[in-house]
This record gives C-alpha cells, structure tokens and sequence, in this order.
C-alpha cells in the first residue's frame, strides 16, 4: 500500500470502507483494554513476592520497626548508592513512589527556596523547560504550583540543548525535569553529549534545579540496552544543580516499593532539614525487606532481567503491529526503544484526539492524549503514549489492532472527511 | 520529710549531701538509658508480628500491589471510619506517618490557602494557637514555615477557652494543634465541655483550621480510660474548621504503620485533589495488611489491651518513684494519666533545664528540656516530659530514681545553691 497522501479520494474512501468493517467487529466484542498508565502486569508482581517472607527486622542491632533514621537504614542507602553511582551519605531513601520526593522537593523550594534563595511563591513568576513529549505527572506539580512551562523539543539524544542554553539566560527560569533514560514517552536515553551539556548550563537563576527522574535506571527491554552517563560524574562545580530519583515501583510493588534521592551535601543537607519537619521515618521494614531481597546491585540487576523477559514480547508485538498496519501510509511515526514503560507514537498532524475518541469507542482505553505535554496541550494533537506493560499479550494484540485501525481511520477522517 | 522551702539551709545541705553520693553511685554505673521519645518497646513491636504472614493481595478483585487507590483501600478506609466515627468518604489513608498528613497540609494551606482562601505565604502574619505544654513536632511544622505560635495553657479540661475564644478574635490567628485525648505530654483528655466550646468557635479568620491530632484515641493503659467526645458530632456548620488525623504507629509498627485523615467533603475534595499532585498512592499492601491483622474495630481495642498490659507497669513504677521520692517536697507535680504515652513532670520553676543536665550527666536521656513549649523556649523553665515506654522495666526503675534525684539536687541548688 502506499502513503495515504498519495492515494486518491476513491482509494481512501474504499479504504475507510474496509477499516470501518474491521472497526465495528472490534466493537461488537465489547473490550475493556487499558493501554493508559505504565502499571506492570500481574506476572511482573508476582516475581517479588519472595520479598515478603519473614525476616529479622534489626539491622546492626537497630530495630527497623520503631521510629529513627530519617534518611533511611544504611544497607538501603549503599544499594541505591551502588545503583546509582553516588556516595551513601548523599542518598535519602524516601517513601513509596518517587513523586512523592519529586513534589516534595518543588514544594520546598516553593516555600522556602533553594539554599538560602528567594522562595519561589515571593516571586512573580517561576518558569520550568520541559522537554517534550514528557511524563504527565512531572507537569501536574508544576502546574499546581502555578510554574509557567515552556516546551522543550526531544531529539534522539535527549532535549534540544541549544534551546536550553538559550532559554536558560532567563533568571526566571528556575528549573527542568528529565527523565533522561528510556524517557517518558519516547524511550530515548540522553546521549552522553547531552548529558555533559546539562552538566555544564549556567543558567542565569542560581537557583536553578533539575529534577533527574531517572526511572527507568536498569529498565531495559533489550539486552543490549543503553547506557546513561551518571551525570553526577560531570557535574563538576554545578554538583548543587542537580536532585537524582529513582525507585523499585517498577521493580517490585508499585504501590510499594522504596524511593531514592541523590543529590550533593548541600541540597541534602537543605533537604534533611526539611524531612526532620515532615516525617518520623519512612518505612523501614520495607527498606530491610528490598534489600534483603535484591542482596546488591547485581541481584537487582539479574531481577530486572526476569522483569524484560516479560516485557520484551509485548513491546515487540507492537511494534510489530505498528510496522505491519502503519509502515508506509506516511501517517505516523514511532521509535523502538531498549527500555523504558513506553512506546510514543505520532499520528498524522491533528487526529491524535480523534484516535483516542476511536479507541475508547471499541474499548480501549489510552493515556488521555494530550497528557504529554504541558497543560495537556499537545500543538500538534500528534502524540499517544502506549504503555503495553499491564495487559495480557492476547488483549494487547487485540488493543494494539484496534489502535492502528483508529489511527489509519483517523487519517482518512481528516484526508478526504 | 517536709517541704524543701520549710527546711532551714543546713538540713537542706544535709540532704543535698546524701543525694550527691547517691548520684555519684548512678553516675559510677555508666548507664545508658532513654526516656526521650514515646518509643513503644520491643515487646510492644511483637505484638503485631503475625501482621507479616503471607496474605492474598487482592481486595474486590483489584491488585493492591500494584498503582491506584489514592486515598486508601476501602476495607482500610472503612476502618479508620469506624475506629473514627465518621463516614469512610470522609476518610483518607496516608503513609507511615500521620505527622506527614500533618506536615502536608500545612504546606497546603500555605502553599494554596484554605478552600480558595488567601494562600498563607501570601499573608504578612500567621498565628497559631499552641495549648502548653504540647507536641514539640507540631511547634517545629509551624515554626518551619514562620508560622508565630501563641502560647494557650492546658487546665485539667484542656487547653484554656477563655484565652482561646478572645485570641481567634484576631484574623491572623489561622488555627491550633491539639492532641485531644491523653495529650502529648500532660496526658489530659478534653472534657464534653472543651470540645464543644471547640466546635462553636467563630474565629474571625474563615481560614482557621484545627489539627485535631488523636494520636492517642485507643491507648487506654487503665483498664478505665478516658472517652473523648467525637468533635465532628458537634461541629454542625463548622465542619470545615477540623481536619483530624491518627494512625497505628503505636498500634503496630511506629516506622510502618498507617495514617488516617478525618475531615469534611470539602477538605477531602482539596486534600485530594493536592495528592493527586503529590503522589500515586501511598502503600495499599501495608493497609491490607492491618486490615487482615486488626479485623475490624473490635480486633483493634482487643490489641490494645495487650499494650496497655506492658504500659501499665512502667506507667505504675514511674508514678510510685515520682510519690515516694518527690511527693510531700512541695518541689514538683505531675498527674497520672489514664492513657498515651507521657507523664509531664513540673519541677521547680527555673530547674528543669538543670534536671535535664544531672540525668544526661548520670546516663538517662530525657526529651530535650524546653521542647514542650514552642521555640524550645519554656518560661519557666519547669516541665519535663517523662517516656516511659522504650526502656525494659528495670532500666526504668534506674532511670526514674536518678530523674527523682535530679530533681531533688536541682531544687536545692536553686534554694541554697
């Protein structure tokens, strides 16, 4: 077949004909697919109930049940240290889910700034880069704490960083998230080009802050998978600029798991100040029971394996049915990523909308399109995020079906009505 | 042995003779004790043991293992609900830490105001009231975010409400932290009559929220304990002014228990809408489990009988020392509570500081003298918070005489120097 805009209307309207047929029968099996959320599937759960058996809570003699240690029980520290390529003694174990330190730490510098600086809510105005397409959530605390946001390109390395030097002279501009592995959506992992350019930004605002949301830091799919230089290595001087995440959402429970914070002593000196307000102690049974269970690094890095074993097939079944049902109709574009929760997809110029109304109709239900970019603004109304990870390989196929039908359907919407 | 201020300064001399050997013989012992922080004890902490048996993480069919649920499970849900008396709409479950909940919502009022209200960053003053003594946590919250603390003194009913229903007259007074039953640290239950002048308040700020912080509403140690009158039975049309908050730390685990927030639709709607920002969902697995483990309410108060069997004694032994040892001296007062986990001891005005000084310098740790009063600063420098829970019974039996001591040496001091 060859591209859409080639063909002519009589071609496209007996094309419309044969998809809407296909259309109708996806409805008639009255579906319910979630392909919306990065949530891993039941197999993926399953392989860390070993966590859960009985151990001993003491640690050197402390017990892990009671209240103390703010930061975290110290063989927890060392396996995030060891994962992430950083000193124990700048690492914070935080509670279930990233977010929450990524808020957290946004919410701190609202009120009462970065190392001694202006608070942001005393500014009149406080503007973040988000590289674009991106993670919802990362836009929704920015949002809710009335920071303007400016999009940011992605390329293959990562985000565009000649907007970024420039953008960057703004002194109002205070700050970026990245998820600069397998990011969210596109699953592109930051050159190491970029990641030096990062590093060595000297933006206008001295308290600039990136938020380094490296969720997906041993997420690959692949088995060669890519690797991210650790930008604290390259840091240098600007060793302030930089807050690193990570946790074990998509390692062991996702509503259970154990979150990280890395980030030089000032920031986590400023930090600790804080928590020492905010908490007792996040929970430590579950800190001594994930370490118990990975034992270090390498055990975390063989379990990771078990996760892509599972991964690997759904990822490869869409992909393979976006190059079977979309390759060469010229109407949308997507990356095959080694890792990651997600495969982003660009749809023809103005139908990413039409082609989550069509999928929700046959009973698929997609990341609120949109929802990639910030104030769910989307100037293109190109981008659907897929996330493959929670259905079962049958109802994927089905899912990934419907979906290339919806975006072909929608393409010819708009190419002939 | 009559009162101290009756004795003539050569029997005083006499007795301070006889305790500086004593104490010497307590110093020459090289302890270590800790009566710092209301830290259960290890038996206390293998009570709930059997929590961690392996169970089914699934609830009406949904995975609690994996993201979603924001605001709880609703089996957890609903047992904070009737642990509470309040709906279980009404109810959300936080994390490990009801202190968090705390902490989190002060940041929300002054990070977004109250119900649409002006943010309280945005305002040149904000007060609260603090009923003395009180929690040292809730001082270093409002303090964290420059919130001027007012000091309110408790009577044997709770905090004065004459002093309070005159201070809520000034629009920047915006609220008021208590710890309505047993509180932290006199142990002082609210009468019917307090909480009800509680609930009519009419302060002049429509943004004046209460921290009704119930942290101690099961923790009966008497086989009588004292009943609290629910607030929200009589808050008709002030609904909104309390947020109430608890949780098992004390039930369960201290460093992995679970929270729970009380609080009207409108709150719940707001705090929600925050945490949607904030984080995924907080541990659903560890709220399953306290709901297996504790069953319902009854399973609850069942479990902390066996508490209050391993309280009693050492709230007994504290109580008998601070009688035989310090009764009569006309040097100190203390009450004797029926619950929670303090024992407040007032001795001599101008001599806790220096109790504090001999206990540290014979090995017994006590709260940091002063914390029971906002800004570490207590104005007479006379109460001492008592934790008797962490230390085995014979540790505290030392701990209590050489506190008994202390006492007594500090007061002479002061009379005779």
């Amino acid at each position: 077949m060859s591209e859409y805009r080639n063909m002519t209307k009589e071609e496209l309207l007996a094309e419309k004909e044969t998809l809407l047929k296909k259309f109708d029968e996806f409805k008639a099996m009255g579906l319910n697919l979630d392909m919306s959320r990065g949530k891993p599937s039941k197999e993926q759960l399953d392989l860390s109930m070993d966590m859960l058996k009985p151990i001993d809570y003491t640690e050197d003699g402390f017990d892990v049940r009671n209240y103390g240690l703010l930061d975290g029980i110290k063989s927890c520290k060392q396996l995030f240290a060891d994962l992430l390529g950083v000193e124990a003694k700048n690492i914070i174990i935080g509670p279930s889910a990233s977010l929450n330190l990524m808020y957290d730490y946004i919410c701190q510098c609202y009120c009462e700034g970065v190392l001694g600086s202006t608070p942001w809510c005393k500014l009149d105005e406080v503007k973040f880069l988000c590289p674009v397409p991106g993670y919802d959530r990362h836009f929704t605390i920015l949002e809710h704490f009335g920071i303007k946001m400016i999009n940011v390109p992605m390329t293959s390395e990562g985000p565009d960083m000649d907007v970024i030097e420039e953008l960057v002279k703004d002194e109002a501009v205070k700050g970026m998230f990245c998820v600069p592995k397998y990011s969210n959506p596109q699953g592109i992992t930051f050159s190491d080009d970029t990641v030096r350019r990062i590093a060595a930004l000297k933006p206008a605002a001295k308290d600039f802050r990136i938020v380094w949301d490296n969720a997906y830091c041993v997420h690959d799919i692949k088995d060669e998978g890519d690797t991210l230089l650790n930008i604290f290595d390259v840091l240098g001087d600007n060793e302030d600029m930089v807050i690193e995440v990570c946790s074990t959402s998509k390692m062991t429970f996702p509503g259970a798991g154990v979150s990280a914070l890395a980030a030089s002593d000032a920031n986590i000196a400023q930090i600790k100040k804080r928590l020492n307000c905010e908490t007792i102690s996040y929970d430590k049974m579950n800190q001594l029971r994930h370490v118990k269970f990975f034992g270090n690094v390498d055990g975390l890095l063989a379990h990771m394996k078990k996760h892509a074993a599972i991964m690997k097939p759904k990822f490869d079944m869409v992909i393979e049915h976006l190059e079977n049902e979309l390759g060469g109709l010229g109407i949308a574009e997507w990356l095959d990523p080694k890792g990651g929760y997600f495969i982003s997809l660009d749809v023809m110029n103005g139908t990413a909308k039409r082609v989550g109304e069509l999928c929700k109709e046959a009973g698929v239900t997609l990341t609120t399109v949109g929802a990639t970019y910030p104030y769910g603004d989307d100037p293109n109304n190109s981008n659907i995020r897929i996330a493959p990870s929670l259905p079962p390989v049958a109802e994927l196929d089905l899912a990934t079906q419907i979906l290339c039908t919806s975006v072909k359907l929608a393409a010819i919407e708009k190419l002939v009505g």
